[in-house]
């Protein structure tokens, strides 16, 4: 029997995954590679960190963890793979089962057999057909000659003005690094919210953040046109009308697969123009798998398929296609539940599962519940967590969560994925065991008491009522009565200042002359967190009261002005 | 209907928890809480922090995260509980559903009546029957005065030397305390490692890091004698015959339920000692319920009861016993997977599930894996983790996850804990879809990493060796060929010094002189982590070699001596 020819296109995550684990499973095998990029492997969600200069050595991006270069003969070396660099496949004859190369070079063409292939072609970065777009200094942050351009922009300190089109998670990103770098950075953004895999007023904490950092932001907006002076870029203009000067736009609206390659060849397409692939990772030719950025997935709570590009996923997904590649139908991949989280400057931010938004527009019927408390005890320099659980309202099972804050976000979202991807309830939640010890969380981890929030919520003991409601009905001229149980100090220090009664919640048993005569009157209690917002309720509901409300998260989790100081 | 009565017995973790819980389902209720300290709701798990001196305000380990103390009148004011402190309670009458208690202040005593009563009383620490244990100078931590008393002795500081009997979580702890205060501190332990959540070689590296701070480790060796002069202790005598000088002496070898007052009830009381309780939380008297470290609770792997006193479970178990109290059998608890982390100065360490020495003695038929490698990307501060999961060999269900190391273990305990809990397979995990970005993790997790080592040994393609077996053999003047596949620079700076043969992994492909010439002489390969170890078994077999092993987790997980330098 000869041995198997394995021909991998594309070279950034999944490709090298799937040719190095292919190689592995069958040391026989003749496994190519080819890249249409001058590098190999590289670390593209590092890019902004390189660019920012959390670290100089460019090659770092490239190497191994003890500092090996990934270069063609480090993967013919260290893991029997033949990789060719500078490399476009330009063609796949799915009959003969060759590929057509061009080696961007020298120009010379070449034709590779394969028995099995596999498309690992990433995505493409969107590129909106905006006026000016062509000009120097408009650039995207896809590749690495993209992350060696604004290192170099940055290292150059020449750029005062920078531009960021698009306020999803590479623009955020960037925006940090090119903010940190010393640039004075504006976001623009379409739609009213920064990230939107979180709901808007969670976004709206991490707005504020961004904000307090200098960065100005513009939601709802747009760019119409990207000005210019002898094909320099000297500025944008936005939809709104205002004129943005600036010597760089980084355009990051997102990306789209590249599949052209599979499309030429007659492979199935899905609705998000990703390549289609069955849970072996298999596309519509038996011989030829999909991986990484090119493909759309199930998403393990819709069950219907989705285009996300995420670099984890690449990887996991090349290794589930190439054990089926050499091993027959041997894996599968279950696919997602969107997990995702960024760093944005003292924050972290991120989520799993379906946002309350997503969750609606998928028809689920929908509970949720805002938590705003500690992550570890304070005298162990506890720092603030924001988070929302959302769960259904029929069966209580964790649809989503979403974190924001200066704590321990990474173990929060950790465990809340694994929670999502089991389906766990929020019963299930309610009692997890989960490792305790003051460094580490609270007794009552912060995601454990998010579910018993929820719980509360779902049992009809707590009446919630979001922040964003809050404000829109107080912007809208109504009056309910806003209780405030916080201590008179924690009012003096910050307060909402939109017409509240500060009656500390230990006073609150004896303090019926300052509340509403009418028992049937709106009462909105909330405190720091709103532990004793949710106290005040239960007990003016047990001296009568019956339209209390909690508002969910307190003051900490209140995404709009507050005054500060005396 | 007149007021429920609810009567809480004790103060600290699930008393508190459950005495605010069932008053805020019941606002009716009239909720007592009789505690024997002087104080309530102590962050008990806090003490090594505040004797280490992490922080200097004591009352912080008795306030509310917006720094008020949960003191009777807070008690009495925030939460509507009569909460009484310095009250001993000395019997309860069933029959008459009374408490008697005794004021110690003043000793007066009273009688409470109760519809619905909650044991929550705790654990005593062990006290071995040691010659001179009532010396001054030997102590323990477990109440509040053990805490005053040990950080008075820090402050002062004329103790030069102390001994910690007993090497578990509080003993480390308390280790790491002393040691920062400028003692030097002995840890005697009678089994042979710390740490017994851990599997033995997974101890060694706590061991070894413990050690590197300056302390001296005894372990398989105890204490014969307190020493002692007028009174105090002046050492330790232990049963190897070592004598270790010594001012302080904290014991800290275990606690046991304190179940003395429900023993008298005539309460059912489990082999442990703890008070038996179904999965309501209910004793064996329908009228009285019972949480925290005095109970026994449902392992939720082997189904078996076991005594679990961790401060989270206690509040997780009194929530869910003041549901029932209030509501009627309207919440379970399931149990516990014995999640566990602490620090261990630049460490940290933890485990879920069952270790695989545990696992074993509870007839599983087990597989295992270790896994040195990164928390996050190189660039970003990597930091090690080195980790070991266990499964049933017969259907991949992920028994435990244990982690140690300078990294960040808390995420990957709290991920692993919850696929503990759901019953995850290796296959699970292998796809699961977790947070990545470069400052939280590296694009496959470090616990998806471990299962896909673990997948790879369950297919059989790759063949592990532990490191505690090749010392052992080694030690027996075995000699295996030892191949350390690194390349000359990591060897020259750090190496086991065995009598290993290094051929770089890039060059093995074409090593063959350097090799053993029978191709069924047994080769144990390793790398730092193991990742190229396992390449090397993979060329090797595909060049005939028969007897390929790879030492897992490399020279990181290496828990004994290596040489350094040139």
């Amino acid at each position: 029997m000869s041995a198997q020819k394995i021909v991998v296109i594309g070279g950034s995550a999944a490709g090298p995954k799937a040719a190095a684990r292919a190689r592995r499973l069958d040391a026989e095998a003749e496994v190519t590679l080819l890249q249409k990029a001058p590098e190999l492997s590289m670390a593209s969600c590092g890019y902004p960190y390189y660019i920012g200069g959390d670290f100089d050595e460019r090659d770092s991006l490239l190497a191994t963890p003890t500092g090996v270069v990934r270069d063609p003969a480090f993967f013919a070396a260290a893991k029997g793979v033949n990789a060719k660099v500078n490399t476009e496949v330009t063609a796949i004859d799915r009959e003969n089962r060759t590929v057509s190369g061009i080696d961007l070079g020298s120009g010379e063409t070449s034709t590779v057999e394969y028995d099995k292939l596999i498309l690992c072609t990433g995505a493409n970065p969107r590129r909106p057909p905006i006026p000016g777009i062509d000009l120097d200094g408009v650039c995207s942050l896809s590749e690495m000659r993209d992350a060696d351009r604004l290192r170099g922009l940055v290292d150059a300190g020449r750029v005062k003005n920078a531009v960021i089109v698009g306020g999803g998670l590479i623009g955020i990103e960037v925006c940090e690094a090119l903010t940190k770098s010393g640039m004075n950075v504006s976001v623009v953004e379409m739609l009213s919210q920064l990230l939107t895999f979180l709901d808007w007023e969670m976004a709206k904490l991490v707005e504020k953040h961004v904000a307090s950092k200098g960065v100005t932001v513009h939601t709802d907006n747009g760019v119409a046109e990207f000005l210019g002076e002898g094909g320099k870029l000297t500025g944008v203009r936005l939809k709104d009308g205002t004129t943005v000067p600036c010597e760089l736009a980084v355009v990051s609206i997102g990306v789209v697969p590249n599949a052209d390659l599979a499309r030429d060849a007659g492979l199935a397409i899905g609705s998000f123009g990703g390549v289609t692939v069955d849970e072996y990772m298999r596309t519509s030719d038996p011989n030829i798998y999909a991986a990484g950025d090119c493909v759309e997935i199930n998403h393990r709570i819709t069950g219907k398929k989705v285009f996300a590009p995420y670099g984890d996923l690449a990887n996991l997904e090349a290794r589930v296609a190439a054990d089926n590649m050499v091993l027959g139908d041997a894996r599968t991949f279950p696919g997602t539940v969107n997990s995702g989280i960024c760093k944005v400057f003292d924050l972290s931010a991120g989520a799993t599962g379906l946002s309350e938004r997503r969750a609606r527009d998928e028809g689920f019927e929908v509970v949720t519940a805002t938590n705003a408390s500690l992550d570890r005890p304070g005298f162990m320099g506890a720092r603030l967590l924001v988070s929302k659980m959302v769960a259904d309202a029929r069966t209580g099972r964790i649809l989503g969560f979403q974190c924001v804050g200066p704590g321990e976000v990474n173990r929060q979202l950790a465990e809340a994925a694994m929670a999502v991807m089991n389906g766990n309830t929020v019963l299930d939640v309610n009692t997890a065991d989960l490792p305790y010890a003051p460094p580490f969380s609270l007794a009552i981890d912060h995601f454990i008491t998010t579910a018993h929030i929820l719980d509360n919520k779902m049992c009809g003991r707590m009446t919630g009522i979001g922040n964003a409601e809050v404000k829109a009905r107080l912007d809208n001229g109504e009056k309910p009565f806003i209780l405030d149980v916080r201590a008179p100090g924690e009012f003096e220090a910050m307060r909402l200042n939109v017409g509240e009664t500060l009656i500390p919640l230990g006073a609150l048993r004896n303090a019926q002359d300052k509340l509403p005569v009418d028992k049937d009157a709106e009462i909105i209690a909330f405190c720091k967190i709103s532990m004793r917002g949710y106290e005040a309720q239960r007990i003016l509901e047990a001296r009568g009261w019956t339209n209390v409300k909690v508002m969910e998260g307190g003051i900490m989790a209140w995404p709009f002005h507050v005054d500060m100081g005396r």
